[in-house]
């Protein structure tokens, strides 16, 4: 392996006691501290053990974590109550509702109804068009873990040929968005794409996020470049009967071409829920006319 | 010259023409003609000039034109009153206040106080947010006429490699948007690009959104590519005193190589327009929920 391993797992540690760091000085200036409200519908087991990790990490980090459980069949009226209900709440700064829904519940029409100032998921339509148009506002927290962790091992990203593969709302697009912003040259790939390796392979920087296996290879990555893996699949493992989690790039073959890798796992992932709490953070900060901390 | 000559002229004058053959219907469902209302502020003469043109077009069509017009010294409270008014005025179906604005008047305040459904320029955050995740808004008239004009020329796009050179909230952002939603791998490039040139060669559709007089050489086309020229520059002509109007690509050179082009002017300016028309069309369609005419 000739590549750097990107440690998403210590950026997001750093990250998270960043934030933690700063959340005495708020509540000391509010009054209160910092509130993520986090809305489970139904009992789908990974969705379940998200919600606990949100929770668990938000208390960690010394803000208020309000969970809401409501079972399987609650209509999407019932969720719209709570959603009003924590829009009202002052204590509330950030709203998740985990995705997806019971297919009863339209999940456009509840993104719609968070107040886009706590929407800390950045999925709002308002906050999409403020990151289209460079005005403030929330980055799903995904895609802004990414490009953190870029800046982290390259610095400044200016004029870097970037691609990104995949063009989902909560992923692709909105990394592209960003990487405009850094003032990359920005290609957008997805399925309808032609020969994909040679798009990737004049890329500087890739960035994978499509939910195929090891899709990218080695060959498709020019030499130095740096590769971020999005990609979080669950494969057959070696031993019948376990499986083991791999991303969409073949990393032991990228890693021996690329300047920098995330692993899967321990790479891009733990970004997530750092990033929400960081989102979280700076709601606070705004909603009571502060001024967020730096070098968040 | 090989390429053929993209001609937006006739292209904007069928949509004007597809557009004023659908207004009877409407004006017979919805008991009243659609409504454009048009704000200009100052007297900057070009601003002069495009409001004269489009309330012409407005009329022309069939609709019904609402022009503002305020002094150079208007307050920005004062121009948010006159928004408010039209917001609340049902027979506009669309506002458009004419930029740029007098410095006293701060232009995304004025943007974010319109009615996003009467929002027909498509300059929202919210109809900006509503391209960038697919959902129904208004997109921007230029990118939006270039667009019409590329799926005229060449059918579907899908797995056509494009670059759009200019990231601006206007022009280039939103091509970007519309050319990834048509399945195109997309490119966006800008001032901060290194070697440009390289990245256009490999474009089959080059969308040039720059505003610098024929930046864009012909040895930059890969031969047979569609070449858009947004840029509208104004330049020293032959005769001594005399300008002429010259576009971001070196038509003369680029039209050698390419297979399609778009003269300057009678390329995608008269689109802007014609697509204004178009998106108060729609506006009053969704509005008084009725469906808009196919075809537009
Ligand atoms: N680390 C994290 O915290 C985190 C968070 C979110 C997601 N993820 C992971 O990231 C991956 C992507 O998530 P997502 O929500 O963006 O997925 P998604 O909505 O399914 O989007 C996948 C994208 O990949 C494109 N694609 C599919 N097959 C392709 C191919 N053969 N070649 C090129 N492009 C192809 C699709 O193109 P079309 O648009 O043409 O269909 C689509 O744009 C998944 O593995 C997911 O588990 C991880
Ligand atoms: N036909 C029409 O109806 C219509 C409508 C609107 C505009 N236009 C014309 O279209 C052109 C662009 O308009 P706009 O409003 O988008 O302009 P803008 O806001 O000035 O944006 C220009 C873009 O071009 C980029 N750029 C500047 N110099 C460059 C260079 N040397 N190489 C590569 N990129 C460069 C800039 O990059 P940075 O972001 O890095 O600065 C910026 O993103 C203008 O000529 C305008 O008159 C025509």
């Amino acid at each position: 392996m000739t590549a750097r391993l990107i440690d998403g797992k210590a950026f997001a540690a750093g990250l998270r006691s960043r934030v933690a760091d700063a959340v005495p000085a708020f509540t000391a200036k509010a009054g209160r501290a910092p509130g993520l409200a986090v809305v489970l519908v139904g009992e789908d087991p990974a969705s379940q053990v998200y919600v606990r990790s949100k929770g668990k990490s938000t208390v960690e980090a010394g803000m208020e974590s309000f969970e809401h459980k409501l079972s399987a069949d609650t209509t999407q009226d019932e969720l719209l109550a709570v959603v009003a209900q924590l829009n009202a709440n002052p204590e509330v700064d950030g709203i998740l509702v985990q995705l997806p829904l019971p297919k009863q519940i339209d999940e456009a029409a509840v993104i719609a109804a968070i107040d886009p100032d706590k929407d800390v998921d950045g999925f709002h339509v308002i906050n999409a068009g403020r990151l289209a148009t460079g005005a403030d506002g929330f980055v799903p927290c995904t895609p802004l873990g990414c490009v953190m962790l870029l800046k982290d091992a390259l610095g400044d990203l200016t004029g870097l040929n970037a691609v990104v593969i995949g063009r989902s709302n909560i992923v692709g697009k909105p990394m592209a968005q960003l990487l405009i912003a850094e003032s990359c040259t920005v290609t957008v790939a997805h399925s309808r794409t032609r020969d994909l390796a040679d798009v990737v392979r004049r890329a500087d920087i890739v960035v994978a996020a499509v939910g195929r296996p090891e899709m990218v290879r080695g060959d498709w990555i020019k030499p130095g470049a740096a590769v971020i893996d999005v990609g979080i699949n669950r494969v057959a493992g070696a031993e019948e009967g376990k499986t083991r989690l791999v991303g969409d790039v073949a990393f032991d073959e990228a890693a021996q071409v690329a300047g920098h890798i995330t692993p899967v796992p321990g790479g891009v992932g733990p970004m997530t829920i750092a990033c929400l709490l960081r989102n979280t953070l700076v709601a606070a900060h705004r909603r009571e006319g502060l001024e967020a901390p730096a070098g968040l």
